[in-house]
């Protein structure tokens, strides 16, 4: 039985554990720092498909089957699947999964909807209404400029504050039962909107909600920085995560440097592979925390990881119209599963 | 605390009530058979803006607000908005309701989202993770025909298997205490997949998926039809629901005639509102539901309503791509609530 406290925290009472995740990328993910924690490499970002989105599709795929497999449990015996991703309609989890036929609710929530379906799947698992779910997200680097800016073939360039989009997907499955990382607490965030109108700069855009979640997050549970191994953010990049801090430090007086990480400053390795001010996208986050976050927590080489998926809120013809792009901020309180045991 | 029983359904053993409800359309809803069910008629298709996009974000955000208005309550009153529409990246939920600031779970279902919604929102309730939350969803014919199909100014003919989509928007709060009707089960689909690759025929590629989540539903409960004052599948119009009567009495021996409806039989007139097929969008299961079910239902004229929303995934790149058109539909139990008080 949940229970909230604070302005908007569920403490999950009977934290449900994750029973399996995986990463699925490509040869630019596995040139990065994280390539040992990739499940599965596909070498071409085509993925043997015809097309960018249904390229995306296949990796989402792959990442909720081979998932499955490492919670050693099968299709049929998931309750439901919560998935989503950038593309329109959500189109890379519709095909990647159809073949699977779980219960499918499909989320939105931009480069946030790792952490939104692990809040999900947290609360439903805990509730007891689902005893098995799985989470997943993917996004693609061609499938993504074609559709939000332009097909690779124009050329564009990428102005300095730009994030390269993660061709990945990442999923975890969630359980009732068993031992493993668990999922303690979640906040649900709140559409944050500075007025930033460069839909290049979403480190900016994102990072005015991630800082009202992170502190909402510690002043409901009357926590500190310290009391986290990390604070991560997915995914900020260079530019979001400079802004974080000073927000955090002059809106609310925290400092969280010394804890924090961001998944957009940890999937590539800014200075070799091109990649501007970081990487994004929703494979970006799903990446990082189903591979890297999820083993140290597996290897006890960390405790306590508050992580706070940020998505900015924007279409190909929003900015066009003269929206702005809000931002929200997702967390999830991820912990090694012993003290709960 | 939810109970799983059967294949999927998750009854609630609190089951939320509805505290309020709203429902927003244009003055071609306005002509239709369930007018006087509008909270809010908006007699320009525009909504005074400047495009279609940011018409539906006006329609979708006067929803929520007015159904916040009937509940009695103010925007931080509510724990968890669950919120989703047909346009790119559910950018109707996101300008719409931005401005009220509440804490948003974007979801994505195509015209089954307002089941989608209502669904995750009666769980969340009944968990005790939420006090009280909100459901969202809008579509508008001109965004819609522009994304999916083509521009209004291009002037295509629509095939006789065409739905209207409903410009329209509709929104309930879901709390734990207070009378009215009450969500008592949820259902959540899986992808049902035939085929149909005419992305004008979204009937025939959503009754397969209505079919098994209906027939699903009656299983696990061990109810028959006519245990029910209504089963309204929301929107599979004349053609869809042809097929759906069909494929429920060959695959499962069920005849739902006496108490089957549709949502997209009910919207318009369909004689003389030139919709062809019926409506369909977000946006029509919204009006129907919110308006027409809820008000029978709080004047106990219906006692017990399965309300399985319906949705078809495709984008409007996927059919260009080969891609068929799957369904999904997920369903509610909607009671007056007299049962269990």
């Amino acid at each position: 039985m949940a229970k909230r406290i604070g302005t908007g925290t569920i403490l999950l009472t009977r934290p449900p554990v994750i029973l399996g995740a995986a990463v699925v990328g490509t040869s630019k993910e596995a040139q990065g720092p994280l390539a040992k924690e990739l499940t599965y490499v596909f070498t071409d970002a085509t993925a043997g498909a015809k097309t960018w989105e249904q390229a995306e599709s296949v990796l989402h795929g792959e990442a909720v089957r081979r998932a499955l497999d490492a919670a050693s449990l099968r299709p049929e015996q998931v309750d439901l699947h919560l998935g989503g991703d950038l593309l329109n309609q959500c189109m890379a989890t519709t095909f990647g999964v159809r073949a699977l036929h779980m219960p499918l609710a499909g989320v939105y929530g931009a480069c946030s909807t790792m952490a939104l379906t692990l809040a999900l799947a947290g609360v439903l698992t805990d509730s007891g209404a689902v005893r098995v779910a799985a989470a997943s997200t993917s996004s693609h680097f061609c499938a993504a400029e074609k559709q939000f800016r332009m097909p690779l073939e124009y050329g564009g360039q990428r102005p300095p504050t730009s994030q390269w989009t993660a061709t990945a997907a990442g999923a975890a499955v969630i359980g009732t039962e068993g031992s493993g990382p668990r999922i303690e607490a979640v906040y649900f965030g709140r559409i944050e909107d500075c007025g930033v109108t460069d839909s290049a700069n979403m480190g900016a855009a994102m990072a005015p909600a991630a800082c009202e979640t992170i502190a909402g997050f510690l002043r409901d549970t009357q926590t500190q920085p310290q009391d986290y191994d990390m604070i991560l953010t997915g995914d900020l990049g260079v530019v979001g995560t400079r802004l974080l801090l000073e927000l955090l430090r002059s809106q609310h007086g925290l400092s969280v440097e010394r804890v924090h990480a961001d998944c957009g400053l940890m999937l590539y390795d800014l200075q070799s592979q091109d990649v501007h001010a970081g990487a994004s996208g929703c494979g970006c986050s799903a990446a990082v925390v189903c591979g890297y976050i999820l083993r140290r927590l597996r290897e006890k080489r960390l405790r306590r990881v508050l992580f706070a998926g940020t998505g900015a809120l924007l279409s190909g013809v929003s900015p066009l119209q003269g929206e702005s792009v809000p931002g929200i901020a997702h967390a999830v309180l991820l912990t090694d599963g012993e003290g709960r045991r």
